[in-house]
């Protein structure tokens, strides 16, 4: 995802032609415990934010997405404990940072929910499909495969796409509230790294170095206005 | 599960002897659609439940069992599917009497979360499984799906336990808690069948008759006192 469509993938190359990070990098187990919660906090987000649905069909696409999110739970628990690693403890770093996402960004409105719901999970895998590219295979493929589509996206793009299209201001509220999830997810990435040293080393070394860095938060701000715009939101 | 070890068991066997509820039986698609909403306002519960956790780990194993009920929740909707019926205006009928039982076994405590996920999914299994083995095997084997256990037992077992064996009065409180979780739950059964004709002819031609129906009742409150056994609640 992200990258091959980017008009500025180019820019990453150099991070794709060097050796992958090694599997045994101390940063894998941090990297699969940050995904681990954030499979667990997205999960009460959606079914926190499935009571500002209207109709029974609403809640219904939030709790499927809710059990999707599970899923991949159980997958990165299984890598961890492969690891040797004991999950709750490796979550425990970045529950903080997690959990201001979330109290950041919490919807008031139905609408809010399901563009959060699309946008931020979005802005979370291209990030981590990224750094994927450039891990070892063992270690990609568990990533991509918890950063795998959970589904019911079209319901999500009719729903927003119909309420925009009637109402200007609804589009304009809209468009603010994807500006700052992406700003809020940024924000809150980056103090995730300042805090974890293994995982930190582990994103410079997949990307080469801060240029790259720079050049991966740009294509992630392009993928963004795309999926926006899939939501009738440009 | 339920029959083959309850002691009464052998008073179901006139309704066994007759042949099977046949699969257009209009109480089969209403069967599958109170399924349904009870996957769906479980889910719901055991997510808004989560809260009383005073651990992570808990979250978690309550959002895996609420998982498991969306997975099952999809089965319902392709069966529905399958025989064209729309699932959403099948639900409604059922949404009062389930939210009632719901809204009156409302959880004040994490233990008492968890007896109700424990216990409250058994006696409605207990109930549906004796029903199942009356219905066509089709319509048996969607009903078994969907009533499987939703794992995680093994936490829950653990935490009451741990927790009635430390205090008496944990204990009575969570004794006399199972009691209301029955009687709700056989309220609000009743109530279904009052108002869903369809529905209360497949029971009734699935039992037999009303002798067997109390027979059922009986067998169900043996199946619920092992359950509380099992959590240390005898």
């Amino acid at each position: 995802m992200g990258a091959e469509t980017s008009p500025s993938a180019a820019a990453s190359e150099p991070a794709f032609a060097q050796a992958p990070v090694p599997a045994d990098h101390p940063g894998v187990a941090e990297l699969f415990a940050v995904l681990a919660y954030g499979e667990i906090s997205a999960f009460y987000r959606l079914a926190e934010d499935a009571k500002l649905s209207p109709t029974l069909r609403g809640r219904v696409a939030l709790a499927s997405m809710a059990a999707a999110e599970m899923s991949h739970f159980e997958t990165l628990h299984a890598a961890l404990e492969a690891r040797g690693v004991e999950i709750y403890a490796a979550m425990e770093p970045f529950r903080r940072s997690l959990d201001a996402y979330h109290a950041c960004t919490t919807p008031s409105t139905w609408l809010e929910s399901l563009v959060k719901a699309h946008v931020g999970d979005g802005i979370a895998a291209d990030f981590y499909c990224e750094i994927a590219g450039t891990l070892a295979p063992e270690v990609a493929s568990v990533v991509r495969e918890v950063l795998a589509e959970t589904g019911h996206s079209e319901f999500v793009v009719h729903e927003v796409r119909t309420a925009v299209e009637k109402s200007s201001l609804e589009k304009d509220r809209l468009m603010l509230w994807g500006r700052r999830l992406l700003g809020e997810a940024i924000t809150q990435a980056q103090y995730v790294m300042a805090q974890q040293e293994d995982l930190a080393d582990l994103v410079i070394t997949a990307t080469g170095d801060l240029t790259n860095i720079a050049a991966l938060f740009d294509r992630m701000q392009v993928e963004h206005a795309k999926r926006m715009a899939v939501l009738g939101l440009h």
